[in-house]
């Protein structure tokens, strides 16, 4: 109670956001959709709760900036720690493996909600975010995987995307492990500088290849020349490395249109030559042909699904096939600039998450949508109009007497029953105010009952929307006609019916407008 | 890494659970309709994030039995303390503080999500749950708190809890001020022991009247008899305060079918009496009068919203009206017992939370519903079925040549595109594993395909549902001639076509059943 005295400082902490009411709507409206997809293809909601023992969450975040590594953690009373998840498939592993002898084989199962990064907060880049993902477990050949691949395509198509305006991108970890076993990086006690290669490799749409080529060597600086902003150290590589390296993935990267079978045959053959014979890489170019066929005949052709063997996701619990979910449209990003979208979501096969648990193999599939992300590409790209949600109807409180309160309440309950959004006035203000507060909620209308339309039993309702047009000028003749009255009186039995008559009259005007 | 050679034990932590499906479900059509209440209110969805700076909260927990006062903590990097959030209500207030100049005002927001609580758990007592919250900010009249009881009671009724079977009480934290005071119990220097008072009263449905006695007086022993249990300390009434003070809320408790305005006006005089003319008290009493007189005039009541001077809510931040939504039916409750169940949500005025950060009066009312709890409630009365929700269709994996499996899932993809739940067997099991996963899904039917239909350019259905129903023994010869085929060959063309027929046959039956 002390501090109630002391004026505080009203302050979001660093890195979280008050989200506004038209990107709750249209998340809503969004992951609707979504979860269609998702029951469609046969998954079941599913819900783990927000904290997790540490221990049971692993260590998989990737650029770990922060010396509890990229986590919130904190001590319960029995001196064990608890962690804030930072991601939705770390503790669907953990719920998967306590429960596995209970449930359904393979077990599918889809959940949404909120995960948190200790990093540091940066533009676009918030502590605390929203993904909606999609897990196969229980399941080791690769149809589990190509599923995927053709559910986020379904996903992209669903939400309104059109087929050439997104990609979904597919490669293999495996075939990346070949390529840098190729090259000398093979066995544990590289497993460190394997990482730190991957790493710079996921930063390949972000700096380019000349960025990629400085990460995987000395190191490079953030402001692009020596000395300017934070530097990230390198991979160390030879020069001889990093070309065999760069050129592995880039000469392989395909482009729009290339998309036939002599193309991918090709494609396949050359991508067998980057991995050089190893066991791991020919092993991963198989699954990936497995899937590029398993996905032709199930009619999701290159167009919508695409081997490209520079895709590497940055977690550290991925084992197989990777894939990403791109958009292609140049459209203004999280930070307002205008760019290639690109990835909105993305997933792949973390076969050691559950086992580690099991003490057994447990093999995995899954992916995860950047839900605030994908929402902002679907506001740019005019997918998610909620601008059919209207304001109430407001009640203006005339008197302030208990008396006529009560029956303003009892009329605004008339509309509600009716089905239309309506409210009193419960500000202390006079008329002015009350009609302003009207037009910033975007009211259709307000009713009026002072004392005298009270004495004659009747309301005035005033067509704020009418109201705004009449004010502006009229210049035709006809318009001037059909223009509805701006305020009028009605019985008070017949309010309802006014005031639906305003609505339709607003709806049938806005449909006329579009 | 390092942690995947060693097996870990999957748990969860104490205190936090893993929704089922079929919970989930519930939940979301429960708060839809909720939503809808609000919204036709004229409440705007808002959302602030699960952390804040542990100040900008407060503390205003009951029971505060953990040395950090009932809330997870952690520091950040520049050494600030951040919370998990205890309540949606400290954070709005942040937030309307921060944003006030923009707001509308009256500010009118609904908000959900979870809160956690660093408690001891215990049966039905999580660490995390979720709340569903709507609040008026800036206006200091109590026809905003009437509001507040109305539309707790149509979120009651739109949920299909009949009227009777719940009612809102409602009180006034001023009156009990007033009771507190006359018994000498007023100045800042008692406001510590009247929070432990009240806190006691809150107790009066959990412990009797008894309960509360010993919790105002010496103290109660958990058990019930002393030595038994853990000790909770009392108030240190005298026997004579204690009188005086359970007199006061006890015998003006009203009872069911007192609800004439004769007795309301005896109601009010009785209970004028018990605040002895403090100045705080009379207010509190008048503030009563005008909010069952609004709700009358509105068309709400004693039936529905009722004023009961025993009502208390635990949460230290309450100024003046308080309210709450009890169940009265007698239902299992979360452990089980059949019980009255009690409470589901409730609230109050808080006209010095928002103020807190502005140096201004910023009167503000709202409630929070127990969105577990309430779904519990609902469950066991009948109103959320979910069991439309079928089972997926599930095409069996037959042959597992990348060619069959592109077949199989092309197949599925086309019920899929007639708005029909499938999904291809993706395990390695045979048959008979395949048809018990597809038992355990629920699925209506399975599809088979293996090469001599494929050759034949045929599918299988297989209706699981005809299926259980002919293994049982057909009593009846016409039943026997009205029963489909449990299995049945089709042109792979009329998959769609006759799988939809299976549907609709099965939805006939449930309709028949039912």
């Amino acid at each position: 109670m002390a501090d109630r005295s002391e004026k505080m400082k009203a302050r979001l902490p660093r890195g979280f956001i008050d989200r506004s009411p038209e990107d709750i709507r249209a998340v809503e409206k969004m992951m609707a959709t979504i979860r269609e997809v998702y029951e469609l293809y046969g998954f079941e909601p599913a819900d783990q709760p927000l904290i997790e023992y540490t221990d049971a969450l692993g260590k998989f975040l990737p650029d770990q900036d922060r010396p509890n590594e990229g986590v919130f953690s904190f001590q319960d009373d029995d001196e064990q720690w608890l962690s804030l998840r930072y991601d939705l498939t770390a503790p669907m592993a953990r719920y998967v493996a306590e429960n596995w002898e209970r449930l359904p084989k393979p077990f599918r199962s889809y959940r949404s909600g909120w995960v948190f990064r200790n990093e540091k907060p940066g533009p676009g880049r918030f502590r605390q975010f929203m993904q909606f993902d999609a897990d196969t477990v229980g399941t080791p050949g690769v149809a589990a995987d190509a599923e995927m691949a053709m559910m986020m395509a379904d996903v992209m198509e669903a939400l309104g995307i059109k087929r050439g305006d997104y990609v979904i991108r597919v490669n293999n970890r495996k075939v990346l492990d070949g390529v840098l076993e190729a090259i000398g990086l093979g066995g544990d006690e590289n497993a460190g500088r394997r990482l730190t290669v991957l790493r710079a490799i996921d930063k390949l749409d972000k700096f380019g290849p000349e960025g990629v080529r400085l990460l995987l060597g000395a190191g490079r600086w953030d402001g692009g020349k020596e000395g300017e902003g934070d530097f990230t150290k390198g991979a160390g590589l030879s020069e001889e490395q990093i070309n065999r390296l760069v050129g592995s993935f880039m000469h392989l990267r395909p482009n729009a249109g290339q998309s036939d079978q002599d193309y991918l045959s090709a494609f396949f053959e050359d991508l067998r030559s980057t991995v050089v014979d190893t066991p791991i890489g020919m092993q991963g170019v198989t699954e990936l042909e497995e899937i590029a066929e398993l996905c032709r005949a199930a009619g999701y052709g290159p167009d919508r699904i695409k081997i490209d063997p520079s895709v590497v996701r940055g977690l550290e619990y991925y084992t197989g096939p990777v894939y990403e979910a791109e958009l292609l449209a140049e459209i203004p990003n999280e930070e307002g600039q205008i760019v290639r979208f690109g990835s909105v979501g993305g997933g792949g096969r973390y076969d050691g998450l559950v086992s580690r648990f099991r003490g057994e193999p447990v093999p995995a599939t899954g992916f995860s949508i950047g839900v605030s992300r994908l929402m902002t590409a679907l506001k740019n790209l005019g997918k998610l109009d909620t601008s059919n949600v209207t304001g109430p109807v407001v009640m203006l409180a005339m008197d302030k007497d208990t008396e006529s309160l009560g029956r303003y309440q009892r009329m605004v309950g008339e509309l509600r029953q009716a089905g239309i959004r309506a409210e009193m006035y419960l500000g202390g203000a006079g008329m002015k105010a009350q009609m302003k507060y009207a037009d910033r909620r975007g009211a259709p209308c307000v009713i009026i009952q002072g004392s005298s339309e009270r004495e004659a039993g009747e309301v005035q309702v005033k067509d704020l929307v009418e109201g705004a047009r009449l004010a502006q000028e009229v210049t035709d003749n006809k318009e001037w006609r059909e223009s509805r009255p701006a305020q009028f009186s009605v019985r008070e039995g017949q309010l309802v019916e006014a005031v639906r008559g305003v609505l339709e009259a607003q709806k049938a005007e806005r449909g006329r407008g579009a």
